[in-house]
């Protein structure tokens, strides 16, 4: 496939209003909630640059760096940013915000791969990405990087048995 | 409060796709969940706006203009267009995508009252709002003419008693 | 269809304790929990009332009268006041009671339009209404005085383009 | 306490719509989703006669006598039947009625016994009851006969150790 | 069906820590997230023994021993305890974790009544039930002697009329 | 801390039935649920290892190997592996079981950091673990030697500063 898509295509925006229901008894949120919302933001950024189904192959690790409280206000910005055949990475931003004060700080950051599937599972080619801004080129390098040492290790596991 | 804020400040987008727990079984989504989501941009972009606990004082009228399906995606987008004293004018826009085509239309937009509240849940003062683009302006000035309407309807119904 | 229905047909009722997941973090509950559970009962009472599916076609402009906190039982109860081809006029009251003192006052009401619908999805005709205690029937002499303005307004708008 | 209050005081009914989430991949609703709601309308009628917080002491035995399918609507109807010191037996009917024909047909019903409790968790008195209808009656005096024999059974295994 | 299965097969372990949505405001679990979860539990255990779906027939008295508060740990094992033609009996045992201290104590325990059906809801056989431990052997004799004074009342009753 | 306890004191185990409302309209379950789960296993499974409230630092990458079905059943077993000063691994195994076959697969597995916090949140020490098994001592060394080398990354980071 060789049309391109820019990352405009498939960037998605959610905020949350964090609630008791989100939260032990502390007060403060759980991870699995967080993780649930990047796969859900990073599944509808993969359905838009590749208008098909996707499913989640895997998320890399995930750090949260810090406490975030009832009350606050949390934003998740997710978009692909590199692409394989039929693979996507898409890359997931949360950012927690004081209502009070309305200052931000970064809780997370997250890269996932999703795969574009037909109606029978079977994985489906995707259009390539065009990024745009600096941010998305730098993120786009580090991606095929990323995607350069994985099949090295893969080769090499293949190698030694 | 002099201070006047820029529509940017409150500004909130929410994105979502569609899931069967959300429609009936016709896969058709009900009205209340999109209600209910409505509800909570508000929430989020006057409390953005407040800086300040908020409640809803009032809904306007809503017509539901096509239906949405299971598996589509709605963008809902809301930003507080104009304020009184207490009470903030919430516009929220919410629009469907349907993720084969990347089509988009118009599902419902939707104005509300919400007014900002302290600890002890008395309305408290909120800043000015500031439009910018020329929707933002059409839609403040519409807002001044409504607000100006409800005043009239309150007096003659007081008068009426 | 000739055949016309009492109100009883399509009454109906529900009662609900207000719990932590409903309310912000001061124990307030959401407006949008409220809009979402009066246009639950609506369209069940219009199931009722048509013997099919239905959807929302519209909801006129809710007014929260005062706030409703956790521990509170709220009460809806809703039915079909009149009808017109395809559509029926809901009315759906919430009275929310104190547990301690069993005190009740009103928190809004509301109208709502349902459009009975086919497997298709296609506005399919109603039976009529019978309005029967005379509070039904005022409500039904001020739905027809709305259809009636509604009509006039539509062709209005016709008229100007 | 001498006051008696009249079965209406706690009278509670709930009407459901069956959704997918509810149920099965074969489209029929869990048991367990009935029996939460039976817990459910129990704890508002018991809230309701006493005025006061409640737990739930016991179930009886539910007998599922016939299968509820995505679409139907339930009707659960419960209040209190009889009173010990702090404690209320109450009853809860619950109805299923077909949408597309309006026909109702008994799903199941169950007793449960309620204990009013303070804020400490401590049991409090709770007024008595005024059965009105003939069923109400009826119940009212098998809920006595099952209150002797549970003492007797009590006082049995007493005697045994 | 000849075949008969080790109990092991149906072990069924669900561990949950309460949160603030499962309790009231005074943070007392609600009996209806108990019973709901036993339900789900007697459920996983008879799919596991009969490799089919299943029913609940029937769920026997429950009775509430001790109050469960938010951030305790609710440990509920389940197995097929005996089987008739089609039915299963599912004994379910429910304990309370005290997370500072560790200490355990028993919530509840529960009979229930599944029913193995095929894909049109229709009764179909199930293996029977090897019982392995002491506990087990127990259970089993008293589920076979329930089992016979239910059939009893049912002639019983069957004479009556 | 000198006290080290054994991994049977944290072990957690989770059973869940796959049901339409956790998976998309292919009926194939979501990543960001079963991320949710292993969360909440782990974090259970701290609980009971610190005796005291947790927080997640860290969720390590999770590949999904296969796909899960509606009406499959789930199992998450996690253990605390390896202890810190405050900090505890915690690995959590997750295998899909076909209902009408029983047959089972791996369908992941994960390792998260989390980490006992007092009432205000500051991390608080923790007992040391006592491997069991085979399997056990070999996640131990693994853990200890991934520990070396995330110490002597952060080392790094903070040399090239
Ligand atoms: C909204 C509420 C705080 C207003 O209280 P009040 O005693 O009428 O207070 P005030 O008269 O000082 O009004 C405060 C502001 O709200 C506005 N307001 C009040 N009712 C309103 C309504 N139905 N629609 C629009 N604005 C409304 C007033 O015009 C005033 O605006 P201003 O300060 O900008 O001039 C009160 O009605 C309330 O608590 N309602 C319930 C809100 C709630 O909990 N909603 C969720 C579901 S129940
Ligand atoms: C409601 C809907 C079926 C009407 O479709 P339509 O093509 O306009 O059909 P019609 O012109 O034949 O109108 C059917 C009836 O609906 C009424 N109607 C349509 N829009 C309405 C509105 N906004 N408010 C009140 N009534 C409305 C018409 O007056 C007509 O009533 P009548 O038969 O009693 O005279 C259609 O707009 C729709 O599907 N909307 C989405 C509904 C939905 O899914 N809601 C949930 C959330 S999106
Ligand atoms: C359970 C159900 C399938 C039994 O149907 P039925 O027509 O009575 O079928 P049968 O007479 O063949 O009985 C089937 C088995 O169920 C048992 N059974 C029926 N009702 C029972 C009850 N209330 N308690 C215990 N066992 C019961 C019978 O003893 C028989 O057992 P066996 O085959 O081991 O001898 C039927 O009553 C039903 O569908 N109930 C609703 C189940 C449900 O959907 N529950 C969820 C909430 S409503
Ligand atoms: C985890 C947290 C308490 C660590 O705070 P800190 O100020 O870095 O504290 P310390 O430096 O004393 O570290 C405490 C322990 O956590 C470990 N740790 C900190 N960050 C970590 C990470 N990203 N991955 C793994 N371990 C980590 C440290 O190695 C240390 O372990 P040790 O005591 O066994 O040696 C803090 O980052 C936090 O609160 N994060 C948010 C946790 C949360 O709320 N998660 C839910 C979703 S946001």
């Amino acid at each position: 496939m060789e049309q391109r898509l820019s990352t405009n295509v498939s960037r998605t925006i959610q905020t949350k209003l964090v609630l008791p229901p989100d939260t032990n008894h502390m007060g403060t949120i759980f991870g699995g909630k967080i993780l649930a919302m990047i796969d859900e933001i990073a599944g509808i950024a993969a359905m838009r640059h590749s208008k098909s189904e996707v499913v989640t192959a895997s998320i890399d690790k995930v750090n949260f760096l810090s406490t975030v409280k009832v009350g606050d206000i949390l934003t998740f910005e997710g978009f692909v940013i590199s692409t394989g055949r039929t693979s996507m990475e898409v890359y997931v931003k949360v950012v927690c915000e004081h209502p009070d004060t309305g200052q931000r700080r970064l809780t997370t950051d997250s890269f996932l791969t999703m795969v574009a599937v037909d109606s029978a599972g079977k994985p489906t080619p995707v259009p390539g990405v065009i990024p745009e801004t600096d941010e998305e080129k730098e993120l786009y390098k580090q991606s095929l990087e990323r995607r350069q040492r994985r099949l090295l290790a893969k080769q090499a596991r293949k190698t030694e048995k």
